[in-house]
């Protein structure tokens, strides 16, 4: 069963397709086989929920959308870069992606390694080059996005992951916390921390208040992957389902069971909710993005 | 025969080094494999021309060597990324590199892809976080390097090699030219581009001289890159000899005979020297840097 999109992450959709497309247009001739690939693995789909948090932590506190765009589209740039590198037959070796074939089936391994080294060098450029944004505030993204996809996030939890994968040995819970903690969680906080950058936030409750949401949610996000990894329809998932299992990755049902699972899952959401009360604007987009987080299918 | 390494260069070497070490020092724990991974291809030598054509611009335009410190760092760091991608079976297939076993021998493909992610990662990171260099001017080498690096620069470059080698058609002048403006070219003229964007040189006669120059040198960087592809002793390369033309690799020996790959070489030697008149300060290092990168014998 598929979930209507909340309107935040349509708001998102609508917004950053066009954006990336402009990103993604025109090159030198003699390269087009990489814009080809850059574009392929963009453009066909995606929730953009990292895109929809940035915008909505911007909304939130009250910025025009225009000043978060570049914001929306790095993250988007440098997570399906990781996605790209991740289905790579030397990382996850995932044929699928979002129901189509992965990067590197549909051109090939090189231009997939490829594919994704450049949209991580397009996202720092995105995000220097957007006049818009005060000089101070491109700054700003610039260090969180790059703090959060290299050794200390994304790509030091994808190697976590690695590591652990296949290994005989049961993880504990704190080993899978930590793992997820930076290979999803960091940018999916650092999107949020972007929309608050984006609106020039100082405010120090307000600011403590939206990354305890940030960590929840981050938290949640991961949980819900793995419980959709063992109990999803092949289809709503766009990659085959049990996956993760036949990896012998380490995931919350693998090492929590399943219904312990779901009352984690649930409780950070209460636990999100609860952080955004001393929040004295309408916080009711970012509670409804967190809704659409755990109860999505796909 | 080994080349006595030039004072700039020597001061790029001895000034890096340390600063290399200090970004590349700690690390979560569970990612200490991907650090090493970074470390490894990062530390075990390297000639560092990048990082000082960055010195050597910058001391050329008067400024201290201070400013150009992570705009060093940076490009060298997304240098060594680069070939740790180069270097993957998928690619270049090659298995030693600087005279060791490649990232990926020494480690494994999957821990060197994402060394390689982390480190473009940190590039920016350390551009970025550098607070004894003005903010607009973290910007604009923020802008610089990601541009030169992505798909108008290395990494479209290097989708160009990929499409070329192996084919049967033998490339032309023009197509190899474009080839390696790209691929190498793009990073050694942003390096140049990053001296003079940390002196914040606003002169555009200066201007114009240098890159002229920097353009020059990028070319003859190349040739005698293939040129030593052809002549060199294994010992002296630090990877296999023969490497290129065993991959069908489109060099300037095969598309113009060894003979006339010397003479371009030279003749962009003296192009260089003579871009650098206009400029009324000593540009004694940077002709000196030009010298060893058309004398250099690996």
């Amino acid at each position: 069963m598929m979930i209507q999109f909340p309107e935040p992450l349509a708001l998102a959709q609508a917004r950053i397709e066009p954006l990336l497309q402009h990103y993604l247009a025109g090159s030198p001739e003699a390269a087009s086989r990489l814009l080809s690939a850059m574009r392929y693995a963009n453009l066909e789909g995606g929730k953009r929920l990292r895109a929809a948090l940035v915008y909505t932590a911007a909304q939130t506190l009250g910025v025009a959308l225009e000043q978060a765009d570049s914001a929306a589209v790095a993250v988007e740039l440098v997570h399906t870069y990781s996605l790209i590198h991740d289905d790579l037959p030397a990382m996850d070796d995932s044929p699928l992606r979002r129901g189509m074939p992965s990067c590197h089936i549909a051109y090939d391994e090189a231009t997939a390694i490829l594919a994704g080294d450049a949209l991580q060098a397009l996202a720092f450029e995105v995000l220097a080059s957007d006049e818009n944004v005060a000089i101070g505030t491109r700054l700003k993204l610039v260090h969180t996005l790059a703090t959060a996809s290299g050794l200390q996030g994304m790509a030091g939890g994808q190697m976590i992951d690695l590591v652990y994968t296949g290994q005989n040995q049961k993880p504990g819970l704190w080993e899978l916390q930590e793992m997820h903690r930076l290979k999803t969680g960091a940018l999916l906080q650092a999107s949020i921390s972007m929309g608050c950058i984006c609106a020039q936030l100082s405010d120090l409750v307000i600011q403590k208040a939206i990354l305890a949401y940030g960590e929840a949610l981050g938290l949640a996000y991961q949980i819900q992957d793995d419980i959709l990894d063992v109990v999803s329809l092949e289809g709503d998932l766009g990659k085959p389902q049990g996956h993760d299992a036949s990896l012998h990755k380490m995931t919350y049902p693998a090492v929590v069971g399943l219904e312990e699972a779901y009352a984690m899952r649930d409780a950070l959401y209460q636990q999100g909710l609860a952080a955004l009360e001393p929040i004295p604007l309408d916080t009711s987009r970012l509670s409804t993005l967190f809704a659409f987080v755990v109860q999505r299918s796909s």
